[in-house]
């Protein structure tokens, strides 16, 4: 359907004030934050409340046009591009945290309440909402449900899933399912809730999550070690997590990465360093996380670390983080990329690593990895060596699909916390039997019969 | 389809030794923990490969003969009778740990494996698997999926869904599904995982788990408060989450819980005492474990505490926790019972207990609650007042139904961790909309559409 077709249909339906068609508006929605990746929807609609996404998804599925849901366009997947014109559903203007339930620790928050303001919100009466995307400054709570976002702190405390407590869900035609809410335990019938965290905006489009919060954590200790070898700083991964207590974070950078953040940082490194760690820990108990880090402080360095660092309050530890935190933009300036979101059981991290280089040197591609070590969670980044546009298109795609055939057969999986999307599609038969797909496909068909809810993503 | 029908059918395709028709081991497999129920199925199977399960389920769906999944039969819901005759699928004779992978920290083991010897196998390597359900001394970890069980340490650590991190499943038709494996993360496509945790043995028999393991914390300690009160123990536990850290479990028994399981372990319980909580801390560090307990047994008393005892060792912690774990036996020798599985949002536990025993009450009949407090899960089991077995018969079943709509009117749910089964059935309508359980059936037309597997459960 054409701007003008979906705008007459529309707006019998949902108010005028929700509908934009000018080319601002539906530039702004065109596009996430996946490498260059371009879709432009014929109608932005921004709803302000549930009633008018039902109303929306009643008319898409009535008239058959695409709907394409939205939160702020952070996503690493294309999994939020209108590919297939039609609506693009902003959710971005239901922004608000309903309820924070501080006796039974659940927010109640509309989709596009963006993660770092529940943060904020939160802590701020005492309590915590761990997941922790790096690009939780702008996503919203509704995306990190479609993707089932992690971060760093999923390490210790698991990805937003294990935090959904409660959704509202409208399906395409217009019904609204009312799942979860604030039991801890609930095992009446099906679990639907989970099915729904990480359906990438295919299933339906969820309005407003019900989160589990945890008490703040008072104490938190973030530690630096540089290791000469980076199958060291890797070795020593294992050995933290099968020690216990957990750490909240263990991130990784390779030396090329700590070396381009740096630079944009202007930061210095320490010399000879191959390979860093950044471990955090927390806790409610000062003695026990300061033993914590004196203990992992320790080990860290019989594990090799050339120098361990450690920042002891907030101000310290949000410069140590500036290092990690800033990889993801410096390298994407290093030229046109591809960022493949692998992940592998914990101990075959070093084997990526290999599989990772042998194949860019192979096809004379560079390769930046770096990313959540305790999670086995390496964000894979191929990038075109200076001047070498040729070679880049030419080689970029077979890199990428070789990288994930190694992945695959070390027992790991072509996305760990981005989503598939559209620019993983393609391998999802790499990770999965054609059984497996199948099932996720009938299950699609449940929900969504007439595919107009996000349609090309995933499969 | 008859035993004898059956058995000829199914010779050619298992072997005879996995088949068994004799009266004795029918009637093994026609009880599980629930009350009084019986359902005598026609014939046993019991498979030591699932190479015969697939053979059984591709049997089943041909000539369309029901298959109920049983583990070790310690259900509270039913849901593994075989109520619609056809074979019982005995999976406790593949209970193998295939693996204990200490660098990675997952275990996988065969469906029927017992959760205690899990438990103590890993244990033994500084490993823990958290999930305690009350039979895990008999339970099987193909059966806690199903049920999504959980027990006391589901406060802390979560039901046993957390852990759950790959599945094989086999399905009517006899197709496998691999799902998940060893990755930490993983969100390629739809989270079938969780959609088989939980499902009763309704979509798939679970051959083989993997499950996420978490180093053994070193150090415990058990409080043991008694109130002069019910709503002063209640008020404390909703306080004691709110301030963290976490207490590992946080039990509950009202006065005549306590009194009946105390009077059949002959124990002493402190005088006045009208309500008692079990708190439990564990963690890594010795000194922080001691302050948790200090802390938590001071806010216990600042609640309003007659008395707190705590536990030091593991002697005495497991001397505590026997009046506790006696109590789920002791109710049921009081008469004639029904056990409901209630679960409300935390701090609505008063208006929950309040309720429960209006009803109780008006109907002439006792009420004794006890349970996992801190998830707001609380086990009521109306029972027959002695000798009243008409007013039990005649009211029986208008009392349960009456307390179920209070606890959904509290946000509460019909079942927290024992299913839906077979008891609870008809009041899975309390819990949810028809939308809902409309998605719910469809979920299962996907996966069984004949309605061979484990029939007349849920819906």
């Amino acid at each position: 359907m054409t701007t003008a077709a979906l705008l007459e249909s529309l707006s019998s339906r949902l108010p005028r004030e929700s509908l934009f068609a000018d080319a601002e508006s539906l530039d702004a929605r065109s596009a996430d934050a996946t490498e260059d990746l371009r879709a432009r929807p014929e109608l932005v609609v921004r709803p302000r409340s549930e009633a008018e996404v039902v109303a929306l998804l009643a008319a898409a599925r009535e008239m058959k046009f695409a709907v394409t849901p939205q939160g702020a366009l952070t996503g690493l997947s294309g999994g939020a591009l209108a590919v297939n014109g039609g609506v693009a559903l902003d959710l971005t203007a239901m922004n608000e945290i309903l309820e924070i339930d501080r006796e039974n620790l659940f927010a109640t928050v509309q989709a596009g309440c963006v993660t770092e303001t529940l943060q904020n919100s939160v802590e701020a009466v005492g309590l915590f909402y761990p997941p922790d995307p790096s690009s939780r400054g702008s996503c919203t709570i509704g995306g990190n449900v479609a993707e089932n976002a992690g971060g760093p702190r999923a390490a210790k405390y698991g990805t937003t899933g294990r935090y959904v407590s409660g959704l509202r869900v409208v399906l395409p035609g217009g019904k609204v399912l009312p799942l979860g809410g604030k039991n801890r335990k609930d095992v009446a019938g099906y679990d639907l809730l989970s099915l729904f965290v990480g359906s990438e905006g295919t299933l339906g489009v969820v309005t407003r999550a019900t989160l589990r919060l945890l008490p703040l954590p008072s104490e938190r200790r973030l530690l630096w070690a540089s290791f000469g070898r980076e199958e060291q700083a890797l070795a020593a991964v294992a050995r933290l997590y099968a020690a216990g207590p957990e750490p909240s974070a263990c991130e990784f950078m390779e030396r090329k990465a700590a070396e381009v953040s740096a630079a944009q940082l202007a930061l210095a490194l320490p010399a000879d360093a191959d390979a860093h760690l950044f471990v955090e820990v927390d806790g409610h108990e000062a003695t026990a996380i300061a033993a914590d880090a004196e203990r992992i402080g320790q080990m860290l360095l019989d594990a090799g670390a050339l120098d361990v660092r450690v920042a002891m309050n907030d101000r310290e530890i949000r410069d140590f983080w500036r290092l990690r935190r800033a990889v993801g933009e410096a390298v994407k300036r290093l030229g046109p990329y591809a960022e493949e979101d692998c992940a592998v059981p914990r101990t075959r991290l070093p084997e990526l690593l290999r599989a990772v280089r042998e194949v860019a040197r192979r096809r004379g591609l560079t390769a930046v990895c770096y990313g959540h070590a305790a999670d086995g969670n390496i964000h894979v980044n191929v990038v075109q060596p200076p001047g070498e546009r040729e070679r880049w298109l030419a080689e970029r795609d077979a890199a990428v699909a070789e990288i994930f055939r190694a992945v695959v057969a070390l027992g790991g999986t072509i996305t760990g916390e981005h989503g598939v999307g559209l620019t993983q599609r393609a391998y999802l038969t790499l990770r999965h039997p054609p059984e497996v797909i199948a099932a996720m496909r009938a299950v699609k068909q449940i929900f969504d019969p007439e595919g107009v809810l996000n349609p090309g993503k995933i499969f």
